[in-house]
């Protein structure tokens, strides 16, 4: 047995159990609306056939997945051997991989695997199908700070309806998650991926749209001026790089001469900028194509002001595009203001999810949280609820046999009311003891001692005032209770 | 992109909503007990190094591990590159492993990553380290009913004390939780290390104890007959087979004559028919060790009777060894009784769980739950309650634009009531909808036509007596929120 100093994976966590409280808290907020909602959790296996995964997520995907050698390959006959030998020089060579070495992967996200259960229960599963899933998946990229090879992801996804309805839930749902969290200042960002492609139909050059979308989407972070110097770079002409700049602007621009507008005025005059430009594509069917995106953006908006939303929490953001993803109509991203952080949610919807199993034509949209994220962001505004910071309530001192047997049927009424209760299993100094319930982050500790055997009135010490009472079990059990 | 159809991993499981819901409230009902007791949740990564895992399961355990493959070994320099080649030649002949193919294997069962843990956080832990872990491990074992190869662990253990209330609070736990699922007719067993290595001793055999607890730990599935002649067949002589027989079943004889005996004096007679025997070992060291044992399991049973356990559901039980793992004290196993099913609890005390990393003397005692195996008891015995078999509350129905639009502020306000519910997103036939609600098992379907929105009444439909009433939305609310 080697008695080496143990370590962990690069790139993984341990969660104490302070942390795992933490991030508990976490995914009950948000599990308990998804199922508000109608959404059920589903649950895959960490390994998937390398034949569902490869492919999925581009080569890069295809080389960050952790692959599972196979079992017993020396219990393989000679002529495998050989060829097993022959594939492992390939693998030497370039990136390659044999069911013969390795026919499983784990889970790279939770989008495949969804798809996969979607395609492989398509005649049990009733339709629109609701489902969230929160489950780790494993990716061998460089670890960093906040990027980790093993972490959890959360999606909600509905397929099976093109109602804009699911699309005005998901809102929904994001305002009610981050609002239970204690979040107040953040924005959903709202876009179109039909309007995105009818951007890049005002210039006529479609056949450019990735190229467009991919320097438009990053006007974020390297701004306005940026985005025109790499369309320009990309090859885009000047008149189409200027337009396209126009068309932005003039979103951002058109509310600047009425303060005064409400919030929902507001994003629907920035709308209306977006749909003049977009009148004037020439292609009949981009057209119609992009003011189709206006519309679905108009009937998302209809229902969430049903709905009562506030929309001083809504954007329309005519820039983003959240990677190019597979999006083919609305489009949502959530920032929390006033913090260093990039986004903690977002999603879309697309309509070919299972395509890639061979079963075409279901839409869906989906999101996911960053729970890494969100777990940094509550911890920096200080938002955690004392209640996920605490376990055990009570803890019973210890002092001899004749306090531990007078404890035990205390111990018990404690539990048989509720209450989280520990009895210090050892008899040891009062000072490790109260060190015991200081680390633990236990709330209050009770003495029994000699007098308070005699007299049936425990002290009850409130370790975060340091106050000290003398009460019956009846009466702490009340305080506790309460 | 492959459109072949997809498929599993042999050995592994998709957990569809249904399945889920009802594992959860299996979880959820182990979860509120543990943490009554004080136990608190840890959680480790998926994959651990191999040098962290090898040698510690056997010659078994280290090729049943599912070990993954190093990336991008494409990139390697030459020189490397023929190592790896020699390497993997050696792999083919025989099992071996290097980390310069693999250094990463996924968690086999939790108890090792837990000894981990403790070891690496030992500075920031307080001990006694109360920790319950709900993970699941993987095992490349061959696939069969009731196996697979991505299953869920359940553990609880307490490190760092030797208190035999440890093991009383564990006999509480099981008994709390099994209750809680409904289990009525349980037993849980009850040995100790020490005792059965004082069966060895009488017979002065030491030197063959792992043979001869080995078949003393089939007495279960062989009987009597079947472990004499394994005792035989493994060279233990005549005399010393019957030894061992004789002891054996004079604790099951002891209480024959006395039919009327308490739970507890039953219990307490079996002790006392070992004692007899082992107060006849030879060997002094031996002799108190065998004692020491006894003394133990007495301990835990006063501690039971402060608690106020209904001994009927503990029995002492001289075979039990539980697979003769690394326990050193108290074991224990637990079976429903009628059921044809093996344990599905279990657990013991060792006292050298770290030494494997180099932190030796600390001891610790634990146990878990056969979570896959309770699920098919909880499903034999029909004992899952309702509320772990539905999601959505109520859904509403959508016939067309205007009854979708009335029925929007109805939705949110029986979510902000806390009730589950759903608006069918589509404009779809009576039966369609109805359809959906039946196979997501969901209770009540509202209808919302033109004579409801003119009146104002809904009709609320019961879907499982098919009962229909003509309500106003408080009365529902009412309704569904008592």
């Amino acid at each position: 047995m080697s008695k080496e100093k143990p370590s962990l994976p690069k790139g993984t966590r341990d969660f104490s159990p302070a942390v795992v409280a933490k991030r508990n808290y976490i995914f009950a907020t948000i599990k308990k609306t998804f199922e508000k909602f109608g959404y059920q959790p589903l649950e895959t296996p960490a390994m998937e056939n390398l034949s569902v995964l490869t492919g999925k997520y581009g080569e890069e995907g295809d080389q960050l997945m952790f692959k599972i050698l196979n079992n017993g390959l020396h219990d393989k006959k000679e002529p495998e051997k050989e060829k097993l030998k022959v594939q492992w020089d390939k693998l030497l060579q370039q990136p390659y991989s044999t069911p013969d070495i390795t026919e499983r992967a784990l889970r790279y996200d939770l989008t495949v695997p969804f798809a996969r259960f979607v395609v492989m229960n398509r005649n049990e599963i009733a339709f629109p199908f609701k489902r969230y899933q929160i489950q780790p998946v494993w990716r061998a990229d460089r670890p960093q700070r906040g990027r980790y090879r093993e972490f959890y992801q959360c999606d909600a996804d509905v397929v099976g309806t093109r109602s804009l309805l699911c699309e005005a839930e998901i809102v929904l749902m994001i305002d009610e998650v981050l609002t239970n969290l204690g979040l107040t200042d953040f924005t959903i960002h709202i876009n179109n991926r039909k309007i995105l492609r009818g951007i890049v139909a005002t210039c006529e050059i479609i056949e450019k749209e990735s190229i467009v979308l991919a320097a438009i989407d990053k006007l974020d972070k390297i701004g306005m001026a940026g985005v025109q110097d790499e369309l320009k770079l990309k090859g885009i002409v000047e008149g189409n790089v200027n337009k396209i700049g126009t068309i932005l602007t003039d979103v951002d621009n058109c509310t600047l001469s009425q303060p005064n507008l409400t919030p929902k005025n507001k994003f629907l005059t920035r709308i209306e900028a977006l749909k003049f430009h977009l009148n004037l594509i020439v292609d009949e069917k981009e057209r119609l194509n992009a003011l189709k995106g206006i519309n679905e953006v108009l009937a998302v908006i209809n229902y969430l002001e049903s709905f009562d939303l506030n929309f001083s929490k809504l954007h329309y953001n005519p820039d983003l595009a959240r990677g190019l993803s597979y999006y083919t109509g609305c489009i949502l991203e959530v920032k929390v203001n006033n913090v260093n952080m990039g986004s903690i949610s977002g999603g879309g919807r697309y309509d070919n999810l299972t395509g890639m199993f061979g079963l075409p034509d279901v839409s869906g949209v989906g999101f996911s949280f960053g729970v890494d994220r969100i777990y940094d962001v509550l911890e920096e505004l200080n938002l955690f609820p004392a209640s996920a910071q605490t376990s055990t309530q009570v803890l019973i001192t210890n002092f001899d046999q004749a306090a531990e047997r007078y404890a035990l049927p205390i111990l018990q009424q404690l539990r048989d009311a509720g209450i989280a209760t520990e009895l210090y299993p050892d008899q040891a100094k009062l000072k490790k003891q109260m060190t015991y319930a200081d680390q633990k982050n236990i709330p209050y500790v009770l003495l029994v001692g000699s007098d308070e055997m005699a007299s049936g009135q425990l002290q009850l010490k409130n370790m975060q005032t340091g106050e000290q009472q003398q009460l019956f079990l009846e009466q702490i059990i009340g305080q506790l209770s309460a």
